[in-house]
């Protein structure tokens, strides 16, 4: 299950510094079928059900031309997720991992990515498929999928640059 | 090249919103060979040249096992970007396209994904190839490549549900 706020056996816990480096704007709202924690899918799936992505204003008219890529990455803000636990036990068991070579929501910047498949542009709400998050989840940014684009501007020289 | 302040023809500027939703913490500074932003990649290449990727206390310890994936996810924090532009021109041309249909650094949350190579680990440096961003950027986060990563724990029941 996703965790709620326990610390497991053989998890570390570090102290958060109190900095604020940078700051979100939350430009819209997931809707999904699960409201708790416990139902939400591990992975989405490309054919699981179909999730609406509502946008805020003034955000809008950033949806122009996003129907042109099949496939999206949508990044978004795991609300409920603690920060400050830098090796995790995913199983439960005691058996610790990095909490950068794990995929769990708990992690000291809690953004998640997903790449999903577009459906459709309804006004403000982009209609997509592959989303794994609660109902409610704050909305960060929208993509193409990287391996759909390529971009539109000029190259530049690191473009060409191999190495060592 | 990368824009500075300008704004282009055809460009639509919003007014972002004064809140702040959610706060970002700087866990670490990415070391590339680019120093100007008109010398960066459009896209970083795996056979790019050598990143360091430094890792600040508290959260050095997140990179155990780490080295288990070939490719990693990193998340990093275009501190440069503007964040107002919702219609782009990419070529400069005057001919725009939605912000969430292109992979801009401008952006109403700046921040950056990249998948890159694996190359080792010493101290709190991670070695990758694959990045794409000026010398000193930000860190975020870094996760195992999602084609790469299964879930160690159990599954729950939206990874089951297929739908409507």
């Amino acid at each position: 299950m996703f965790r709620e706020q326990e610390i497991r056996q053989g998890e570390v816990q570090v102290a958060v510094p109190e900095q604020v480096d940078a700051w979100l704007i939350y430009i819209g709202r997931i809707h999904t079928p699960w409201t708790s924690r416990m139902e939400c899918p591990r992975q989405g799936r490309h054919d699981g059900p179909l999730c609406r992505i509502e946008i805020f204003s003034p955000w809008v008219q950033g949806l122009q031309d996003v129907g042109l890529y099949e496939r999206l990455e949508v990044l978004y803000w795991l609300d409920h997720s603690r920060r400050d636990l830098i090796l995790q036990s995913p199983k439960s068991d005691g058996t610790t991992r990095g909490v950068f070579s794990i995929r769990s929501p708990v992690r000291p910047n809690p953004i998640a990515t997903s790449i999903v498949q577009f459906e459709r542009i309804e006004g403000n709400m982009l209609y997509v498929r592959g989303m794994d998050c609660l109902d409610g989840t704050p909305l960060l940014d929208i993509k193409p999928d990287r391996t759909l684009f390529s971009p539109l501007a000029a190259a530049q020289p690191g473009d060409f640059q191999v190495g060592d």
